[in-house]
């Protein structure tokens, strides 16, 4: 039987055929000893005395798969890869599930495996199991990818959204909206002359350099579906603390404030992937600003504001006229299908 | 804003809505103080010296999503438990991603939510994690459900597909082909007198069962998509043996061989949901098999077969009359999205 070009039911039968595109499509590019195993499930060394093991997962929806500055699977493993970094964890390990559409192409299919495993080795997580399944042509759209990941906790941290103290220093890691942005123009077909590039990274790298730097940080949160706004607005009904930020002080790159303006978008709500919050104790915020500067992930990064003991579960924002609002979650839906 | 009585765009776009449904269906059902803190990642607790952690992972498209015996949320329960009990590994905690199409009924998901929390407790496991993502009208039927799985495998315990010996005895722990013709029945809208049931069930106490009988398992596998057919052809692959199996000694109900004839269905390539193939060694054979046959989930276990030298990687047939055929691995696809 000749090699297919597009994704089949059958690739999804659990048969030769599924086992072909697991062995020459996913072994072959995520390769690890555990992985090769093609157990029901991967068995995994011990983690070590006393390690706090980190779960999570995502599923990703993105719509298109591709988008400058990245892709549907490399923004799989940046995705689940800083979740586990905005607990503090070290992430080592990802799970991945597929939904394919009969009809993908295989190409694209394998170019996305080939920037996941990219992402994951940059990152430094190992792909140790994984899932296909294949519905009828019209019962998905292309491609859904879940990724779960498992990480571990080092002694000592105790990172968490409930941990804010009024007094905290507020930092995001750079500018804000690029990712939504860069989305929007591919998805809308509009061309600049600067093209908008998604910011998505993985932030594991620039954790840890937080954390060698103080161990003052008390709540890390990646801005992602419903952006900034969203992220302060959890952060501040966890903790039951108020949230306030000024306005000038948020970096946004020219041309994604354009973009908003244009499409009648507040750069606050709209989704990134490659920042973080990070709430940090007054005591060391210098240093630590100073330290993410350093980092190819974190060299816009700025403080933004701090957390006050006023109006509880609200964040307040300060204009440059020097009027205040209140900054809501979202009640409808900005962007669809973002990530 | 009255409570919305369908899924809504919004209900994915991180905001208000999106928090309101994962309060009021999923952290409601799911309930337990790690899923509460609703951070980026769920923080464990150690896991124990030494002790060695497994991984796995499902996406779950069936359809229809409710059926005789289950619905999808069971299913991504069981199926996900299942595959961590085949690697030996005791089940300890779940993550769960849903793509949900918009339009989906309320309704329908708070029954899957219910349904996954009933058989995570029936399961001993909790759910501490979840993701949510709604797509628009049209990009995907009605509801995926991912779930990615860890738990521990107990010292001393070795289990793989790739350690069945010559000589072994091949158990199957109950009737087979029921939960895919319980689904075909459903799909077609079939009736029988007596109705085909699914046997969608949580097998990690019957593996905890035979693994306290003996310590010489070698091989589990839980034969899902592609049927027992599949799932054997797998093991001699991995384990580079042959397998032979008397087709009389395989349990199969009497309704499930019918309705198989009527859609001209192979039972042997059906997909269960609720059965295991164990593969063990020779000596404590007769124990294991009453050991089985005393729990709820392997009433009907069977001594099937037995693992040979020769022909390694290929399944044999013994037909009553004496004749032998090789049972190969599923080309094409038999029955699409029945898990």
């Amino acid at each position: 039987m000749p090699k297919p070009d597009r994704i089949l039911m059958a690739h999804g039968s659990g048969g030769q055929l599924s086992h072909n595109l697991v062995e020459q499509v996913f072994v072959k590019h995520f390769h690890n000893p555990i992985l090769a195993g093609l157990d029901d499930a991967a068995v995994l060394p011990p983690l070590g005395d006393n390690a706090r093991p980190a779960l999570t997962t995502d599923s990703y929806v993105i719509h298109p798969l591709f988008f400058p500055g990245g892709d549907i699977g490399k923004l799989a493993v940046c995705g689940t890869v800083n979740d586990l970094a905005m607990r503090g964890a070290r992430p080592l390990y990802l799970t991945t599930g597929f939904i394919l559409e009969e009809g993908l192409p295989l190409d694209d299919l394998e170019r996305i495996a080939a920037s996941m495993a990219a992402t994951a080795r940059a990152a430094g997580v190992q792909i140790v199991a994984g899932d296909t399944k294949v519905v009828d042509r019209g019962s998905a759209d292309g491609l859904f990818i879940n990724t779960a990941g498992m990480g571990l906790v080092p002694e000592g941290v105790e990172i968490s959204g409930a941990n804010a103290r009024p007094g905290d220093a507020v930092i995001i890691s750079g500018t804000i909206g690029d990712h939504g942005m860069a989305v929007m123009s591919r998805r809308e077909g509009l061309n600049f002359s600067t093209p908008l590039q998604s910011d998505c990274a993985p932030l594991n790298g620039l954790v840890t350099t937080l954390l060698e730097t103080s161990p003052n940080v008390h709540c890390l949160r990646d801005p992602t579906r419903g952006g900034l706004a969203t992220a302060l607005n959890e952060l501040a009904a966890r903790s039951g603390v108020g949230i306030e930020i000024k306005e000038t002080q948020i970096p946004v790159r020219q041309a994604v404030r354009g973009l908003c303006e244009l499409l009648g978008m507040d750069p606050l709500y709209v989704a990134n992937e490659g920042k973080l919050v990070a709430v940090v104790a007054p005591k060391d915020t210098d240093k630590m600003l100073t330290a993410m500067r350093a980092h190819e992930y974190g060299a816009e990064a700025a403080i933004i504001g701090r957390v006050v003991s006023e109006h509880p579960g609200r964040v307040v924002l300060c204009t440059p006229l020097g009027a205040r609002r209140v900054v809501d979650m979202l009640v409808g839906a900005q962007l669809p299908r973002i990530c």
